[in-house]
This record gives structure tokens, C-alpha cells and sequence, in this order.
């Protein structure tokens, strides 16, 4: 039976401000109501579930320290940020999280003011803060702190890297928060884990160093002179007492922790105290992913985001779903595997994503044909380009919004020598609950205008399997093929494994008053559509499966062409410059000049929400393109 | 009067086994006669000169050590692969480099089999080094050396991050060069500099742990067990001997250095002592950009690509210019600092291209209003980002091939929250003899998907001055401005700040017969062709700037779409997904069906050469325009 939850002090507050009113003793109650309320509705309303429990004290203690919103909290990738949603006046809306219309699955300036920065992909906080507190000086407003809080695993990417590279060499006053749960979604990985895992280990010495440092600032504002004699003594101290080397203070960012992460005085206190400090500094907190629900806490990858599950048990509710079509990505994952143990050059790359994308199963059963490179996509291709240069054949899956970071890498790495590297892109078309930054509708867009590419989407799961096998045969230099995340539509996908003709399209069904032309699995729904259209009126559709984007099956093309003055293209990604723009740049160049009609994601982000609906508004689910074909037949 | 030069022993070097013959006496020897083989070379064909000259003795001590081509050395960026060509083969081929059909201006697969991957732009060796490592093992090859040289620049983009990151994980014996002579382009920046700066003042104690480690070498091939026992003894050696951290081996790569990379001796002694240990390592060299040759070592930055220079007295020969159209560059930062004096708010943003773009300008004049940020074109993007979010606007400058790297940034980090930042897209279109890497032929269709961006290219110089100006008013959003390398057309370029209307584009002439669309500069050379066709034949052509890709001006497109049956668009862009293609887009959305001739950059990379050559390769000079209206008007 559910006990009734008490949200006495949460219920008060309804910005930060009625949190800084809170005595200090109140706090651990306040993390408590926060974890229960962040539990309760997620048992009910999936979304990201063990970050936000991970860093519900920081959460409480960074607000109950700092002035927000006038000081700025950046949080990278923003999986997170619940607790803080809920501490800045969306608690009562918490409950439409991630729905359509509802609260935005990742902090949204447009959602609040709280919210500083647009993020969904890893690694841009420090970039991010550290251009904030640059602002904050250029404008005089030397009392505005920014706070950029960062995971281990999002640390391993370059774009941080980058932005900690760039702090320590301009006039900051920047506190970059370590976030150090030793998880991305999966384990993390990668050198820059197995040195944050050191730096623990000289809690003594760091905490020695820390009430120096702390003793010293009581004395007076640290200037520069004084901080960087500070950094000198501090580094003589350690070459006495440790054997640890620091990479943040070796870049001129002051160093502090490792603390942990789970007691809110001890950061309220860590907080207050280094707040004012001049100059960059980092703050290395300990948290456990999941924390406060055991379940959680002991499967960190499951409870990331785990569907909705009895609060009471801890069992995650799933559906039966024997009898389903399989998702793309366990498609994807058996057939990987299945390739790479007929052809011994297949590699598995994937950038900390193997559960998401199911590599974890070619992983599992050969673990030394996969890496995971850790969050760091433009390694994760250009390592594929290395090894392929020398003879082997990476499989490098990368989701397709997260492929933008790696752009000038295919071009650059890949596409210029023609190696044999299949780039798959999972997630493509529109993603659904998360939003405007995981929507993969770019990728046909940014990729067809690169030399060299075969790029493909399948029909359904058997052609995801066929396009797999073709794409390892030998010397088919780059190819890509794109997904998206969920279901297919077959329940007997485990077709054999035939090669298709690179380049070549389908036509699914002849028709003679216009010609339809899908790429991918929205290839289903135009089919239903069509079917619906010629039942309800007296036509005949023709349905071509493009299957390529690059290179364009040309005789299909003439044929359509020749045949047809109407023709309707439809895709799941935008518009401007897409497949539907190949389509129309193939008619004019050979002087047809048919009517065409391109459908697809139209230009402007897209807002979070069930895949059904988003479809729906960009008019492309199967009423969508019912009514246009009718439309169009009429006109 | 001229000194003959004397090449006793590089005309005895075919390749580097014959190099390898010598005995090692006579490395200095090679090393004096490789250098003078460069100056000689590039005071008569202009081409990158000190980086080439800061790595002579490395490459002569890489190609003596190790096997090549069986062992790969990995060039970053490859400005330094002269001496590398000139060892490798092509020694006699080398009066030809940058030229058309001529040596590639980097290191390049397609060419030899001494190049193993291409380069260009920065960062990737790490990446690309350690696939090779990693294949190498998968295939038993554990005899093959592996090499990455990268420069301490390169080793501040978070692409080398991560793979150094990566590099720990994976077992391979990857040996990364750090090649630190403290520059980029322009003087490196950041913490990663500051760090390398600390190290060398260690110098006496890596002395001792190198020793210390060969010593154990020499005992037998250190084993894991050992090497990691070794690592930790160094350590704790190193906390009593000095104060200096090592990020390097906090990362589990094992570190050496530095080592006088100048001192061909104790490179190959080095090179040959770590070769075989197992894991990677990382061996930190200095050097001097332009070493053996005065004024390059006075003055790096001018010459790291000098053009044409008197090799005795080491003056430059500069065409006079004056009476000549400017720069697009000066006329960039010279109208930077013109609107940075006016609006308080603009802060101009460059990774490392301070000089290339002109922005060393605003820098010199007003030092707090401008960032070089170093290689890292991702953070530049997204720390403006930060900047815009709080109320400044950036004008953030990057050669157009080298935003390819920053397609999320501007993605995620810009457009989605519509910020105003100016991204000034420098080197747009062909680039000449840099080639293939470094052509921004991409970014017209790659930001034309991109939802809430201005895309704009002005025609000419003041075309140029005018969109800057609209870019900075309020509101704008995120804008992008590109324009090409070099020369414009006009040299009364200083007009009056006016704004234009976003989104308007310009009817330059009118015309009955057929109408021709621009965008850019290319304009200029459209307008050549038109006039010579009415010259020549009885015709009448309208032509068209467009000058805003996005958005588009419907006005006008209508204008054209209803008044001609014949259009030509023409860009300096890839023809797939292009300014032509929204052209074509626009048409079939609003039932025109003029027959649409579009030109600009074909499917496939171009070659390096004189810009002129390769626009009319690419059939875009007056010439290939004359002819293809000719063919238009006449079919």
C-alpha cells in the first residue's frame, strides 16, 4: 500500500529564494522531499532517472549558496536537471514532464530563467559558462557568479576540454563543478576516468591543501600574485605528500575535493567558501548515480532512464511486448554480430553509447571487436578512419544528432580517401520525449552534399540487415546507414543475409496518377496511406522506396520522371536540402519538369513529445499524407 | 650572387632505406642539405615554410629510426611534411608542390605510400595514429610502429583530447610526438601551453626517470606488470625531485622529454630507445618554427607562409599592391574595429587564426575586446554562445572548412536559442593551393538546413561592410556572413555603414531573355560573362543577387519565376543541397517551372591549384559561364 508522501517544505518553495529563507538544518529534509517527489513521478511518468537523484544535494546546495538566477547554473547535457526544475517554480507542472506542450525533458531558456543554456549534448557547459562569466566581467558585473556543472563522462569530451584549455588563460571567475559518478549512460571510460578515480584516493592531502587555501582567504581576497604563490606552495605540498598529479591546477584551474556529493552541508559549506575566490576553480564532488533508490543505485545504465516502475518494489513495469516487431537498435546489435563473425575485420566503435544503440551485444560476446571511445564522436570517426586505413572495417554507430559533432570528421577523416568505414546512424528522423536537440532530421541534409558517401535509410528490418551485409562487402568505401530509435515493423525480420545494389531503389507498388517516394521506414506509413487514399477514391498511387539518397538510382528516377507530372516526396528529415530536394535537382537536371511535392520536417526545431504526435504536426504521419495525396489528386 | 647548393647526399635518397644506409654521422649533414633544399625550393615556389624547417631533424631522425613506410608516421596538420615529401620520392617532384597537378600541399594517401593518412586540419593525428595501432594488433602486426606528430597547437583542439583520452584504454603502443614550439599559426594560447611551459623546466629530472626507465628497458622488455610499477616509481620519484605534474602519465601515457628536437643525435638515440617499449607513450620535443633560417625564426608568424622570398637576404618579395582591390580580410578587420569602436557590445572571437582573418586588428586596438581562443573551433562557437546569452555579440571568425567542425555548436549552442553571434565564414569557396582539406565548398548547404539562421555573402567589399553592419544591429539572431580568400573588386571599398534589408536581395541588371542568379562574389565574374555574351551575341539577360540564402527573397524569386522561363544559378558552393537547389525548391513550391541551369562545385573533391584554374575545372570562371549561357540561350 502507498504511503502518503509529505512535501511540507517542498510545497513552500516556490523559487530559490524560498529555499534561502530555509534554515541550514533543513536542508537534508528538503533533499529528501526532493528525491521522494523526483521518485514518485517518475514511477508514473518515465523520463531520466538515476542523474537527477544523483545530485539532489548539489542541486539544493547550489541554489540555498548562490543567488539564482542572477548567478548562473549551466548544467551540461541537462539529464539532471529535475531536482532544479522542481526548485524553480515547476514543481505543480512537474508532472507533464517531457509531454507534449509540457515541461522540456532538458533546461530551456525558453522555458525558464532559470534555465541559462540550451543543452541535450554533452560537454558544451564549460564553453558555455566560461563565455557567461567572460560577459559578466565585460559588463562590470564582477559579483555574478556562473556555476557550470559537469559529469566525468561528459568531461572526456573534446568541447570540454577545449573550454578548460581556453579558462585558465582569460579572466574568469568561473567554478566548474566535477560531477564524478564514474558513469556517462554507460560506464565511463578513457583516460581522464581512470585519473579522476587517482585523485580520490588523496582525500587527505586535498583536504590539508583545501583549509590552507581556505586559511589563506580568510586573510584577505586572494590576489593574483597571492593565488598563484598559492598554486606554487600547494603544488610543493603535494610533491611532499602524494604522488598524485593534478591536470586542472597544471592548466592554471584551482582544484578542489574530492567531496562528497551526497552531504549537503559539506557542499554548502565547500561552496560558500570558494564562491568568492577569485579565478578559475573546479570543484571534484562524488556522487552515485541513483542515489537514495537501491534499484537504482545497483544498475545505474538500467535506471538512466527506465520507463515507469512500482516505487515500492523497484520493478520496472515493461510491457509484453512478445509478438512486437524488435526494435531497429536489437536489429542492428544481433546483426553486427552476426556479420562480424563471418568477416574478422568488423570493428564495433560507439562513443558511450552501447546499451543505447545495442553494441553491448557484440560487446558481450566478443569484446575485443568493439570499443567504446567514451563521449568523444569526432574521435569515435576518425579512430574509425585510422583503422580503417589499415585494412579493417569499423562499424562506427553514432546517433544521428550527435553525428553533427563528428561532421568535419567524415568529410575530412573519411570521405576524402574513400575508406571503407559504415557509419550508422541511429535515432534518425524525429526522437520524440527529448526534444529539439536529440531530433536526428539533419542527417540526410548535412551528409548529401559530401563526395564520396553511399548514404541509405532502410524500408524496414530486413533491409537494415541487407543494407549491413552490403555495406561490409569489400571496397564499398563509406557508407551510412540511418535508423531510427524504436520498433520496426516485422515480426519475421531474421531474413538471410543478401547483398542489395548499391545505388538502387524499389518500387513498391505501380499506380499511375502520381508517384509517391519515400526513404526509410516512413515508407510504412505512406504505404498505409496510399492504401487508405485508393480506397476511399478512385486512384492509382505508385510507391517507390528511394532506399539510397547517394548515389541516386537514376534509372528509377527516369522512369518516374518519364511517367509521371505529379510526384509527392516524403522523409523524416527537413525539408531544405533533404531527399526531396535531391529528387526535384535530378528532374531539373534532366528536363523534366513534373509537380513535386516534398513533405518532411519543416524549418524550425521541432518541440519534444510522443514520436505519433510530432509526426502529426509536421503533417507527415499517415492522416497527414492521406490528406495530401487526396490534395494533390484533386489539384 | 647565388651560392650552388650542394646536395651530395639527398640526390643519393630515393627513399628512406637509402637514408638508412648512411651512417649516422652524417645525419647532420642530410639535415643541413634538407634544409637548404627548402629554402632554396620555397624562395622561388611559395608554400609553408617553418614549420617544415622546425621539423628537419625530426623527420630525418623518424624516417633513420623507424621502417617506413611498414612503420606509419602520422603528420598532424602535415605544414611540416616538406622535408618528409622531399625524403620520401619526391624529392625531384618537389619543384612542383601546391601546384596544379603537382605535389599535394599536405601530406596526401593518393600520392605516396610514405603519406598514411590526410591531413589538414588539426588534431586528428592522435586519432587516426592509434586506429592504425589498434588494426596493427588486431592483425598481428605487433612489429609495426605507429607515430603521431602533433604540434603543442594541434594539442590544444578537443579532438587530440580525446583521443589521448582514448589512448589509455586500449592496448597498443602508439608513440604520439609532441612537436612544441610554442605556436600554432599565430603564438598558442591556453592552459595546455601554459603546462607545456612548466614541463620543460623539469628538465633535469625527466633526465634522470628517462635514464632510470631505459636502464629497466635494458634488463628485458618491460612487461605491463612492470611498466606500471615503473610508472608509479617515476611518480613518486618525481614528487621528491620536482613540483611539476604530468598530465600525460595521469592519463597512463607514459611520458619523455623534452628532448632539444634540434640535436638529430639525441632524437635518433631517443626514438630508438622507446620504439619498443609496449603502451603508448608520448615524447615531448622542442623546436623552433623557421629554425636555420633568421628572419623565420624572428618572426613565425609571417613566416609560416611567406610566399616568395630572396633566400640571401631574407627579404620578402611583395608585389606592389597598391591601386589594387583590398583584401576581403582587411576589409573584414579593418570594419571590425570600425563597429567594435561604435558598439560596446561586440567582442570578436577567432580559434587561432588571429592574422589569417585579420582580427589581430580589433586586437591590437582594443586587446580586451577580442579572443583567440586556440584550435578549437567547437569551443569558439559555443563560448560565444555563453558571450550572446548574456548580452554581448561575438563575431566569430572561422575559415569556412574549419566550421565544419563547429556544425553541432552552431546547431545546438546557437540556433536553437536564435543568439546573436555573427559567424563570419572567411576562406568560403575555392581556396586554391591548399586544396581539398581546406575548400569551403560545404557550407552554403550545410547552414541552409539550420533553422533560424541569416545566411548572407556579399558581392563585394562593401557588399561585405554593409551585412556586417546589419549583422550587429539588435535582434538579429544568429548571422552568417561568408566571403572568400583574397582580393575583392572594388577599391573605393571604405562606403558609409548602411544597413541592408535582411532577406532582400538585388537586381543588378535587367534582362528579357534569361535570368542569372548569384550569390557572392562570384557575381562579379557573372556580371563579366553576361556583358560579354550581350556583347557577342543578340541577347538580353537579367542578372541577380541574391545575397541572402536565408531567407530567401520570395519577392524577387517570384519576380523571377514569373517573368523567365530560362534561370542559371550560380555559386562557388557544392552544387548538391545549394543555393541552387533552394532555388529550385522555391520554383516547384510555387508551381514555376522555368528550366533551371545550376552551376557551382561538382560531387567530388577538388584539387589543390591556382583558384582560377579550379574555377574553370569546376566550369565557374568567365569562360565556363560564357559558354553555358550560350548553350542555355541557343537550346
Amino acid at each position: 500500500m502507498e504511503q502518503p508522501i509529505s512535501y511540507e517544505l517542498l510545497n513552500k518553495i516556490d523559487s530559490p529564494e524560498d529555499l534561502r529563507h530555509l534554515p541550514i538544518e533543513s536542508l537534508p529534509e528538503v533533499c529528501k522531499e526532493l528525491r521522494d517527489k523526483i521518485i514518485d513521478e517518475l514511477s508514473r511518468n518515465p523520463g531520466h532517472f538515476g542523474s537527477s537523484l544523483g545530485v539532489i544535494e548539489l542541486t539544493v546546495a547550489l541554489h540555498y549558496i548562490f543567488n539564482t538566477p542572477y548567478d548562473r547554473i549551466v548544467w551540461d547535457v541537462g539529464h539532471q536537471a529535475y531536482g532544479h526544475k522542481i526548485l524553480t517554480g515547476r514543481r505543480d507542472r512537474f508532472c507533464t514532464n517531457r509531454k507534449l506542450n509540457g515541461l522540456c525533458p532538458f533546461p530551456s531558456p525558453s522555458e525558464s530563467e532559470y534555465d541559462t543554456f540550451t543543452c541535450g549534448h554533452a560537454s558544451n557547459s564549460i564553453s558555455v559558462a566560461l563565455g557567461m562569466a567572460v560577459a559578466a566581467a565585460r559588463k562590470g558585473e564582477e559579483n555574478r557568479h556562473v556555476v557550470a556543472v559537469i559529469g566525468d563522462g561528459s568531461m572526456g569530451g573534446g568541447l570540454a576540454f577545449e573550454g578548460l584549455n581556453n579558462a585558465s588563460s582569460t579572466p574568469n571567475n568561473l567554478l566548474i563543478i566535477l560531477n564524478d559518478n564514474n558513469m556517462a549512460i554507460d560506464r565511463s571510460v578513457g583516460g581522464m576516468k581512470q585519473y579522476l578515480l587517482n585523485l580520490q584516493t588523496s582525500e587527505g592531502y586535498n583536504r590539508l591543501r583545501y583549509n590552507i587555501s581556505k586559511k589563506l582567504h580568510q586573510w584577505g581576497v586572494l590576489n593574483e600574485e597571492r593565488r598563484k604563490s598559492l598554486i606554487r606552495f600547494n603544488n610543493s605540498l603535494k610533491s611532499v605528500l602524494t604522488q598524485q598529479q593534478n591536470i586542472f591546477e597544471g592548466m592554471n584551474i584551482r582544484y578542489f575535493g574530492p567531496v562528497d556529493g551526497h552531504d549537503v552541508f559539506a557542499l554548502a559549506k565547500v561552496l560558500k567558501e570558494i564562491k568568492d575566490m577569485k579565478g578559475p576553480k573546479l570543484l571534484h564532488i562524488h556522487t552515485i548515480k541513483g542515489k537514495g533508490f537501491k534499484p537504482a543505485e545497483e544498475a545505474a545504465t538500467i535506471w538512466h532512464a527506465p520507463g515507469i516502475f512500482d516505487k515500492e518494489t523497484g520493478e520496472r513495469i515493461v510491457n509484453d511486448t512478445s509478438g512486437m516487431p524488435p526494435l531497429f537498435q536489437d536489429v542492428f546489435g544481433k546483426t553486427l554480430l552476426e556479420l562480424a563473425k563471418k568477416n574478422d575485420k568488423i570493428i564495433g566503435v560507439t562513443p558511450a553509447m552501447p546499451t543505447g544503440c545495442s553494441m553491448n551485444i557484440l560487446m558481450k560476446a566478443m569484446p575485443d571487436r568493439a570499443f567504446d571511445v567514451g563521449i568523444a564522436e569526432g574521435h569515435a570517426v576518425t579512430f574509425s578512419g585510422g583503422m580503417a586505413k589499415e585494412g579493417l572495417l569499423p562499424f562506427c554507430n553514432i546517433y544521428s544528432s550527435f553525428m553533427q559533432r563528428a561532421y568535419d570528421n567524415i568529410i575530412h577523416d573519411i570521405a576524402i580517401q574513400k575508406l571503407n568505414v559504415v557509419l550508422c546512424l541511429d535515432r534518425a528522423g524525429l526522437v520524440g520525449e527529448d526534444g529539439p536537440t536529440h531530433h536526428g532530421v539533419f542527417d540526410l541534409a548535412y551528409l548529401r552534399p559530401i563526395p564520396n558517401l553511399t548514404i541509405a535509410s532502410p524500408y524496414d528490418e530486413q533491409e537494415l540487415r541487407r543494407l549491413m551485409y552490403t555495406a561490409q562487402l569489400p571496397d564499398q568505401g563509406p557508407f551510412v546507414i540511418r535508423y531510427p530509435r524504436g520498433r520496426g515493423v516485422l515480426t519475421n525480420w531474421e531474413c538471410p543475409l543478401e547483398a542489395v545494389e548499391v545505388g538502387k531503389g524499389r518500387k513498391l507498388k505501380d499506380g499511375s496518377d502520381l508517384a509517391v517516394i519515400t526513404i526509410g521506414p516512413i515508407g510504412n506509413t505512406a504505404a498505409k496511406a496510399i492504401t487508405e487514399a485508393e480506397n476511399t477514391h478512385n486512384c492509382s498511387i505508385a510507391h517507390y522506396d528511394l532506399r539510397f539518397l547517394k548515389p541516386l538510382d537514376e534509372t528509377l528516377l527516369h522512369e518516374i520522371g518519364k511517367k509521371f507530372s505529379r510526384i509527392i516526396t516524403i522523409e523524416d528529415g527537413v525539408l531544405k536540402g533533404g531527399m526531396g530536394s535531391a529528387v526535384l535537382e535530378f528532374m531539373s537536371d534532366n528536363n523534366y519538369t513534373p509537380m513535386v511535392k516534398r513533405m518532411g520536417i519543416p524549418d524550425h526545431f521541432i518541440q519534444h513529445g510522443p514520436v505519433n504526435a510530432l509526426y502529426s504536426i509536421c503533417g507527415i504521419d499517415q492522416t497527414g499524407i492521406y490528406n495530401t495525396l487526396i490534395h494533390i489528386l484533386n489539384s
